[in-house]
């Protein structure tokens, strides 16, 4: 049921893409997803991946991109977007898209994945906090 | 006084980062030192690099590297090290390190700099509220 | 709906009551429960009062004090326990019981109140950021 | 060192608690002070008391009362305000305070002491994280 985000996705991928901005109160232009939808199939391992739930139709997605760390000679796994549409709500799809993107880190030798989320963001957090570990780390940015 | 990490650091550099990995508990093999070094002065744009304060001696240093971003063409700069030594303390050489990588940032075209901070780190939070600007964002990792 | 707790409810107070101490762990002996109940009964002003929410049957229950702070003459209104049964979620229970508090506190001239509760209380907090406010403040204690 | 308040002090504590009501923004009419100091004297066992830190002159000082819980029959100690003069920074006068309370909790029967700080209050939390624990619980406010 998790796969590779493929060109046929494209429609659904951004229907769902779309509802994940619109979360974080972003209305994109086309050219946004246009752009985000090129670099997905692109090929580029340096670049992002993307996931999908599929269960006849797409239920969810999940981006990440492996980047360097000082620490580690192997690097991290960034995942940064995570999204189910409301009618997979319940269905364990956001669990299984994370664990999705834990094996294919496994697959590139990259086992470190972290992601952030907003502090008030609840339920998210219900579903990470059985899947992932909080840290007590917070982050802070240039102000622009 | 802010500069480019060079060669002729490496001694006084691993000074000054053994002190940081102290701060965070870890009692490093020299070769997390070699291989830290190499990597920072590899001359690879996608790996990391380094700035030093130079005041005569090194009084501080700080590590960044640019990684992609699904939201933002041009990417993030994500500031993982920033350390001084305990003479350097109230000189303004942190403030100084860490506008020293938005110049840098800026140089790149990546106006975007983040960094993640232990919700406790008192001292650094007192410098970094302002300098930057704390985000509601909190850091969940993979168990392992 | 919303009413004053009674001597008849203690029955249906009792079964609330321990769904809440059970939701932080705790497993009380009978005399917590009637030491609880009987200052409830009290009629005493500077103990706490209880409300609940009863729509035939009692749904869900509250329990708050008035306090002295040395900033405000009139005290404040410390609501510390907030409980609903499981069938009442999703009915406003939770929000009629916290409104209740407030107007209570309104009666008695003491407009300020306030509660604290688990950071990681995902579900509390949904209801919380809708009609309270989060303050900045978090509580230390004593090490016992 | 660590004394009650006394009619004595009123003078120098106005000054100290000035100096903390202006570290939370707050320029109070001087019938503020007056109401407060009148309180802490009154000898009502159930309004605020008040410690000092007397070493010569006053360095310090704390605010606490006692109140109602509704989970233990003697109730808990809240500890309102505690503050020390820049010239007795570093000296162990807040430390100190906080023991005078925990003493006097004790000498109460009221071992349970807490507080409630700003999360980003480092300097008071370099200090609580050494004498208290900090807990997951985060105030709510009602909105007024």
């Amino acid at each position: 049921m998790i796969r590779a985000l493929e060109p046929r996705d494209r429609d659904h991928w951004q229907a769902l893409y779309r509802g994940y901005q619109a979360f974080y109160g972003h209305d994109r232009a086309p050219e946004f997803y246009d752009k985000a939808f090129a670099r997905l199939m692109s090929g580029d391992a340096r670049d992002f991946q993307g996931l999908v739930y599929d269960d006849g139709g797409l239920l969810g997605l999940v981006h990440y991109v492996f980047h360097p760390n000082l620490w580690r000679d192997e690097g991290v796994c960034y995942l940064q977007d995570l999204f189910t549409s409301d009618q997979a709500r319940g269905r364990g799809v956001g669990r299984a898209l994370i664990r999705g993107v834990y094996d294919a880190a496994d697959a590139a030798g990259v086992p470190n994945v972290y992601w952030l989320t907003a502090e008030d963001n609840y339920a998210g957090r219900m579903l990470y906090d059985r899947v992932g570990q909080k840290s007590p780390f917070i982050r802070y940015n240039r102000p622009l």
